[in-house]
């Protein structure tokens, strides 16, 4: 159909040419900018109100409708060529990231052309960015990370990815990016992953991690909501995200000097703009001997995440019962997928009373040094559970008893968790996708 | 020389393959392998401490010795071809940063092959990104921001670059990205701009922008410092930044409720982080008719900057003198080059007290119902003075009568600002480069 080609090839023009587009604009008599013209009034997408989620009194955007959504019907496949597959490496080398798949997931957003374009599966390659993209000025990105596990029955599942969409739309309603249908990206994903889908470990230690990213690519100075964006999506057979120390334990580093996110800021939104700043403590920390930083916050030391995890404590309450606690959702802590899993399934365990309190460092020492305090991890997913056996706290080393426990919490978590995830036993919360 | 040649296309190579880097290490019967080893013995970078030069007791890095910054003597020329060359948009129709030039500056950094790769000057041209690239999901990327002025004497100066060079060394070490030798970058860039000297527009009313970035690129998922980065510089002709009201000022927004920076963050350092949360804020400013958003901090209301400028107030003060008065640098506030420029020349005027003092709303407020508050500007590279006649705040107008007086404090720093730039008179901040 040439009519459908043309039309693509516009939109290629397009992504590599954004920078010109308003000289086009302003010189009619070209028949680009007619083209553009007529594109431009198909399904012209409104400029969205803006919002601030977290702002009392001003409600979020409503889920954009999927009618002005990308559509997984759209997408367009093009395989890599033989020549271009890459050797698999051995799920014992993986480590965390540094390999991709053969193919990734591209969807652009052209507000001059409607919107959101069709999205397109393509042989792993390069970006073109234009070097004034937002993005790479203004930080104008924002991300996500879910994995694909293969099962004992060699089914491969998706672990509650629609929560990972919903905190996606929320990220981009806040960084001023275009919002979409999460239910179309997911539909796109599972193809994504069909098609690479050898690249899923078949290995109870090793899965697929799948890496979401929603880029401002509109290329001028001006620090705004950019009228052109990239959602992409890239994939990487991924392994342990720490190496442990010798007790399987991770060791944390609390610096009250340093502040992940404050009241009013962006710390309940996985953006780009939560991490830049961390590299710096989180290398120092290095350098004494921790895997993470714990991040404080206020006067009275309130714990808030551990690197990029939620954080937990196990301990023996007032009531002389065990009881296991992480932090509100107060706006200075990302609302963790693993978190609320593990809050909602240990909520039904009967042995166990479960709370989301604020945590300061005052009363973890405390509870250490009266024996109560039993337990302490992170959860994310990339780390799932990683128990905590150190916190420096200035100049405190404080030892939890994590490893010491006959039957820790931890440890049930994780085996829950990876039960579910493995499809060892059946449970809404995986989704079986092949 | 075809061992050069060989090494530049090693280089080459490895930007585009970084991903696989890991792998060839791996597998010592590669020829690039020991290619590459043998590259990296030379002048190795030494892994450099991590430091926040904002936390007490820590002292910062010191700036980068030049041995191992890259150096102008190096710098590679490729001139774009006469087909590539652009036609120059009038200086009337110029906005803020919509056009670029037609040459760009890239210097790669790899630690692997010894950290700074020689200066290259290229046409201009979209940016080969590996999609893992830390600068799109992490937002490890520092950009700063100065001008090229065309004077009435026909040549061109830059104002104080060697301040930018240092904030972006400082930006760069609170960043995990590499430092290197500010003396030598400005040398390339005023190649560049000598190359594209015909871009420098012939009129006081616009100028070249000059944006150099630098941006972590590595591609792996670990939330640490980049082994591999880009410095890219680009340039844009540009005229005003705002569309100022009909009273010629502009119009600033507070919301107590949103916060731009936080003790122990990165306010006070230019990196992406601190732009992309704000988009949403200056959006919803926008739609209630400012210009910008005024960051407030803490419960007393201080003010800290407008959008991307720094903040100014003149006022009567308790001794019955006029006063210019701007908050001090409390590691919530970008330390402008132009705010420290109106500090140091206002400082010799004898008619004006000038004081770095913590401001507040109260403050603004009480001073302006009692007839004191004469004028409220903003200063920065972009906007060079931008008049401030209303601030929004809460439910309340707050109408500074700036432009009412009958010879402005900021018209008066506007001038010698300008008279210098544009080299009406000679001045050391000026620096005349062709």
């Amino acid at each position: 159909m040439p009519v459908r080609r043309s039309k693509v090839l516009l939109v290629k023009w397009i992504f590599e040419n954004q920078h010109k587009l308003q000289t086009i604009r302003w010189c009619s008599s070209s028949l680009r900018y007619k083209e553009l013209e007529e594109t431009s009034t198909q399904g012209q997408l409104e400029q969205e109100p803006p919002i601030n989620a977290s702002i009392p009194g001003v409600k979020p955007r409503p889920q954009i409708t999927p009618e002005i959504s990308f559509k997984h019907d759209d997408l367009q496949v093009t395989l890599a060529a033989p020549y271009q597959l890459q050797r698999k490496p051995d799920a014992i080398d993986l480590g965390f990231g540094k390999y991709f798949t053969d193919h990734m997931l591209k969807i652009q957003y052209e507000k001059q052309l409607g919107g959101w374009q069709k999205p397109e599966i393509t042989p792993f390659e390069p970006l073109r960015i234009h070097p004034a993209a937002k993005a790479l000025h203004y930080a104008i990105q924002l991300f996500e990370g879910f994995k694909a596990y293969r099962g004992v029955d060699d089914k491969i599942r998706l672990f509650r990815p629609d929560l990972n969409m919903e905190r996606m739309n929320l990220a981009a309603a806040r960084s001023g990016l275009p919002m979409f249908d999460g239910y179309e990206l997911i539909k796109c994903i599972k193809r994504l992953i069909q098609i690479d889908q050898e690249w899923v470990p078949h290995s109870e230690t090793s899965t697929l991690y799948i890496r979401p990213s929603l880029i401002g690519t509109e290329a001028t100075f001006g620090i705004m909501a950019p009228e052109s964006a990239l959602l992409f999506v890239i994939m990487s057979p991924v392994s342990a995200y720490y190496k442990a120390s010798s007790d399987g334990a991770v060791s944390i580093y609390a610096d009250p000097s340093v502040v992940r996110a404050f009241p009013g800021g962006v710390g309940n939104r996985k953006v780009g703009s939560n991490y830049g700043p961390t590299i710096d403590t989180t290398a120092r920390a290095a350098t004494m001997g921790h895997h993470q930083v714990l991040w404080l916050f206020g006067p009275n030391h309130e714990l808030t995440e551990v690197g990029a995890m939620n954080i937990f404590m196990v301990y023996i309450n007032e009531h002389g019962e065990k009881q296991l606690s992480t932090p509100p959702l107060n706006g200075l802590i990302l609302p963790g997928v693993t978190r609320r899993s593990i809050l909602e399934l240990a909520s039904q365990w009967e042995d166990l009373t479960v709370k989301e309190e604020v945590m300061t460092m005052e009363q973890v020492i405390m509870l250490n040094n009266s024996g109560r305090l039993l337990e302490m991890f992170g959860s994310g997913t990339a780390v799932v559970i990683s128990p905590i056996s150190r916190v420096g706290f200035v100049d405190k080393e404080i030892f939890i008893p994590t490893m010491k426990q006959p039957q820790p919490v931890f440890q049930r978590v994780k085996d829950t968790l990876l039960a579910i995830q493995y499809g060892h036993i059946e449970h809404p919360y995986a989704v079986v996708i092949s």
